[in-house]
């Protein structure tokens, strides 16, 4: 148990005092990196990459050698979980994950269990492991899950989908059939979320990428009344200090402040809302994590630093802010750029945590 | 100039009584329809059934023999106006719509003209005109057009387009050369409206498909800014009648009470958002179309008809709703779910109206 160089990210959360806002990305580790590029290049294919404690473990460093983030994210997918279900996670070209077996019936259903996260999923545990040691407390590291229903949509539709018709097909005709799927996979995600904190994970995030294809009542009923569970059966202190727990809905900035019931401690935000407007209706329930637009990368460096400003100032003064792009960074983006952004998220903090 | 035997979407978008709540469907004459598969399979393409008055005619009215829907959309494209400003439009298979020359200078810019609506355009015009006389007043027509910002997505980026890179590249660093491209658009967005009005359209919808990947700030001077010139400059009376003028943002149900700020008759609202919560933030300022979940016509009948009668509970007692769904219904739905769609609308909707 190493003491942390560098807990800005885990003040913010909690919204206790730091000196300058802490950043990071999602999807840090990642294909607009020529190092991630090649690491890929040697394991041969995205699942061995996950697959592979080592080679996740330099993957989810890369970033932090280059750039002064205040975090390291768990280099993974979230189709372990279906995968470990015994789905057959595949990918193909052009075509994204797919899985050989689709969730339709009862029987399917019944059939999936609760992974054991040390046994089918031990190796997202070693990498956990790996990484904290090899990060030697450096900066935290992030934990993280698929929600249930984004999950579910997954499964069910055998892959990823544009409309989402055999998903809500199930949720409308079979509500209790749905029902049993987002039970399981609730359970599946806290146990396998709790094993992430026990092997290391120091703040966990609940990405429920497709929580904002549903209607306001939906998206209670299937997704957030599951995330509520799961943050309810989490472990919240970990080796003396709090594990703060973060959920992102995308497209959901319309329903904060029924996310910011659930008892997290914070909401990833999207691009789509003002950091003003969201902290104006969350009040001091939760700290906020967002939320520039992922193609402000694409600008040059002084129209990054505007944005940067921007985004910084919508916040305003005080604490609760953990910078981030309000999506995944995209692979395209000369990286370059994201030092820029990195550097001035710190330059242009200062002023507003005096 | 006919008498109409069914004006209730008109009265609905003006907020005057009606006797049961009007419906059409977004894409109602599209692929989910046998009959409109065969009149696609004989003109060989899609542009060559947009550019051809008697087919696209034929498409508008087979969704109404089919069912009692109390509005017709013209069939056309939002691509037609780029097309028609030289960018050579074609549609390559699997990769959705794609332009020979795409828009990235200043030159690019400075070379597009407004096209004349009854030259390059004449076409859309024409089955404007077709569609009126075969009507013959059964239910009003509605025209269209992509919004500005929509459609410089396309011509930026040479086609569709997930991050939208190249189009956010040139807002960011070029804006001066961003707004020229989009007040050409504008102007030309005004002409062609303009002219469906004088050819016969009865109400206007500016389809706003990529306001929604902007932030609040960018969506106000890139979207917003030009649909409000649009609605300003618009003919608001054509036979002696109003012509309702419908905004639609997907995904923009952040900013409706800034929508409704542009003049505009009427707002179309994606399923993101309850009717309710909607009426509460616009008051009566405008009219709502919407915004049953698309995904509902693939649940059971009995399941069809309780979703919309909570979307009419939801928009509540008195005037102004016009349904619909949320987005263009999905080319897989049966056909006779949209009969029972359509007809449970009219059946449970008359309480609404006493």
């Amino acid at each position: 148990m190493t003491q942390l160089a560098n807990d800005r990210l885990l003040r913010a959360l909690l919204r206790e005092p730091v000196d300058v806002t802490p950043v990071w990305m999602m999807r840090q580790a990642g294909r607009y990196l020529p190092e991630y590029r090649a690491t890929r290049a040697k394991a041969g294919d995205f699942m061995t990459l996950c697959r592979t404690p080592e080679l996740a473990c330099e993957v989810t460093l890369q970033p932090l050698e280059r750039y002064a983030l205040d975090a390291a994210i768990l280099f993974s997918d979230i189709l372990t979980i279906p995968d470990a279900m015994g789905l057959g996670l595949y990918f193909s070209a052009g075509e994204g994950p797919r899985f050989e077996r689709k969730v339709s019936s009862r029987e399917d259903v019944a059939r999936l269990g609760v992974p054991d996260p040390e046994g089918e999923l031990r190796y997202v545990m070693d990498a956990v492991r790996t990484i904290r040691r090899e990060l030697n407390g450096r900066v935290p590291l992030i934990g993280f899950s698929g929600s249930p229903w984004t999950l579910a949509t997954y499964m069910v539709e055998g892959g990823s989908s544009k409309d989402f018709g055999a998903v809500k097909g199930m949720m409308f005709d079979q509500p209790q059939l749905m029902h049993s799927l987002l039970d399981v996979l609730a359970r599946t995600v806290t146990a396998y979320l709790n094993a992430q904190i026990a092997a290391g994970a120091q703040a966990v995030m609940i990405f429920d990428t497709w929580g904002g294809a549903l209607t306001p009542r939906d998206y209670r009923e299937f997704s957030l009344r599951y995330m509520a569970r799961i943050v309810d059966g989490l472990a919240r202190e970990s080796e003396g200090r709090r594990v703060p727990v973060i959920l992102f809905t995308k497209g959901g900035s319309g329903w904060l402040e029924d996310m910011a019931e659930t008892g997290c401690d914070a909401l990833g935000i999207d691009w789509t809302l003002d950091l003003a407007e969201a902290r104006r209706r969350v009040g001091d329930r939760v700290a906020l994590q967002g939320n520039m637009d992922p193609c402000a990368l694409y600008a040059s460096p002084e129209r990054i630093r505007a944005e940067v400003e921007t985004v910084l100032a919508s916040f305003g003064h005080g604490e609760g802010h953990v910078f981030n792009l309000g999506h995944g960074i995209h692979q395209h983006i000369d990286p370059e750029h994201v030092r820029v952004f990195i550097d001035a998220v710190h330059e242009l903090s200062a002023p507003y945590h005096t």
